[in-house]
């Protein structure tokens, strides 16, 4: 049995190559006992990004509070979609479909993840070294929280 | 891929014995694609609970609203414990590990439920038929949403 309040918990920034603006905290991991799946919080800052990339794993994701850009790319350059996530959204996110996650400029997003602990590595193949460019506005002044 | 907004989903009772109080929706399931484990919402209304039970798979567990009260039954009786959880509080529950749900008598709890989908029913195991009694104060008059 482990209970964790997720405020409690350092948060780590995400380290995948492209990475921008994102931290993670471990809310329930393997050393917890958790051996077919695990629980993690991401944060985004305002213009926050993971980069397009997929793997042979799925996640299932909530979003908790902010707003999140799940990025879905196109097969050719300029075909992909976004679609925005709220909090109480839920997503899944099968095996082997491309995707990435970036927030706007004023905003920020809060979602937990949920991932197989069969991960192999070798096999999480990224569509780009590059964090997403994010266009739009500066932040408004004295607005971002 | 889905996305899905937990309040544009129907709830269903939890129809477990001795469950009361107790609804739910299933945010991400099989026939989404998830194979390996499902998330769903429940709520628990005041006074809610679900019964003591164990069973050969695990529970991760994030609380989204109100007071959630875990209920950690001892070997002999009056020995138990409660762990109150409340918004971003996070629980690991291991497989065979006796535990319930309830909520106070003026508090309501929402909170998200992750498990595998290999469950097999025939051991889940129920300690008790009858839901818990919940020892307190009426509600507050007019008091609750």
């Amino acid at each position: 049995m482990k209970v964790v309040h997720a405020e409690q918990l350092a948060s780590e920034p995400v380290r995948e190559p492209g990475a921008k603006g994102a931290s993670i905290r471990r809310l329930i991991d393997t050393p917890d006992g958790a051996d077919r799946f695990v629980m993690s919080l991401f944060e985004l800052a305002p213009k926050g990004s993971t980069p397009p990339h997929y793997h042979d794993w799925e996640h299932e994701i909530f979003v908790l509070s902010g707003k999140l850009q799940l990025e879905l790319p196109g097969e050719k350059p300029g075909t992909g979609r976004t679609i925005v996530l709220t909090a109480g959204d839920a997503a899944f996110i099968p095996r082997n479909e491309p995707h990435g996650f970036t927030t706007p400029p004023n905003d920020r997003a809060r979602f937990l993840v949920i991932a197989p602990t069969d991960r192999p590595p070798i096999r999480n193949v990224f569509l780009s070294d590059d964090p997403y460019e994010i266009e739009g506005q500066p932040p408004a002044k004295g607005g971002e929280r």
